[in-house]
């Protein structure tokens, strides 16, 4: 399978848009639907025609002229695209209730996405269960990271705790964090940063209820 | 406060980089920092200066030449943008893991985004309670949206229960929904939905750990 982005930047809503034409093929695919034009693709993914052939057009030919695009052709080309075709080591920092529902979740499985250790400052937590993985200590991630290889933080903090969990995670060789915290972080321009801010889509949606025209 | 969006169309990506100003400014406002320009304002932010000057001047002129921004007065300057001045009243569907980290979310709390009503279908959680709220039977959606005058609905079911959910809460009268399930779901142009998917924050970094040059 060719699949090699351009040499050029793509943007990063394109890479948010991929993410969301994999969701709706992955629905198809299991609906039983073969191939797939771009104009009823583009309507269930509320996304103009043409956008979705320019996002596509970044990793590559996907489309066959007269036909469309073969689902399962595509969706494993947008998943070598995301490089979501591998398996992703997580470790997962803060055992709240935000924690445990991410160490729960189905689709994180699923789609290859592993949290392999839990991690909390709480020693009424530490050395508990939470859904299969016994929680450690965060003084151990600098250990813990290394000997699992784990690339991936995600931070389940409360606010106050988010900066000093990002410390801790790139002390222990992360290389990119996953932020569900509600505050900002600072880390080397080496570590990539996330963050997942409920707030985003909540403004989005109060901003256009109040602005209907 | 002079603050009305001018007449044209306000870029999705503006709403979502105010959420961000808006997250930082609470921050500083807390430390006590009473003036900032706008390069601080920027890096701390991750944006450049004059993306954050532009998406600012589509609700006004919040700068003073030579000063900077007054953060208190940028801070409330956003939120009226945002319509985050105000108390919004929505209720959740689906009280899993992931729709009891939302009820007990104090973020949501604080910034003035209540979840009045709590709703499933499984017979063993209704008439429980969660976080202080009755858990209701979601056939009765269509009585206690408009009785509790509640505007935003939240799904949080798995994907499979994601579509007859929001559905119910269209019937019910919400004029917006709020995602957070893995599925997409259909719903009339009068109503406004926004996803929330973890995916989006996760392809992004995993595409950006291994395309690092």
């Amino acid at each position: 399978m060719n699949v090699s982005p351009k040499n050029e930047h793509i943007p990063r809503a394109t890479i948010q848009r991929l993410t969301t034409y994999l969701q709706v093929l992955e629905a198809m695919h299991k609906e039983g639907v073969q191939v797939i034009s771009s104009e009823p693709l583009s309507r269930a993914c509320d996304v103009n025609a043409s956008q979705v052939r320019k996002d596509l057009a970044y990793f590559g030919e996907f489309g066959v002229r007269g036909v469309g695009y073969y689902v399962s052709y595509l969706l494993e080309a947008i998943k070598v695209c995301l490089h979501a075709n591998r398996e992703w080591r997580a470790a997962l920092v803060g055992v709240g209730n935000l924690g445990r529902a991410l160490l729960n979740h189905r689709e994180f499985r699923r789609r290859g996405f592993t949290i392999v250790a839990a991690f909390d400052c709480d020693p009424f937590k530490i050395g508990e269960t939470a859904y299969g993985l016994e929680v450690y200590c965060t003084k151990t991630l600098v250990d813990k990271v290394p000997e699992l290889d784990i690339e991936i933080g995600i931070i389940t903090t409360p606010p106050e705790r988010a900066q000093r969990a990002a410390t801790q995670l790139v002390e222990a060789g992360i290389k990119g964090i996953l932020n569900y915290s509600a505050a900002r972080i600072s880390v080397p321009d080496t570590v990539f940063v996330e963050y997942v801010d409920f707030f985003h889509q909540i403004y989005s949606l109060t901003f256009n209820i109040s602005n209907r025209h």
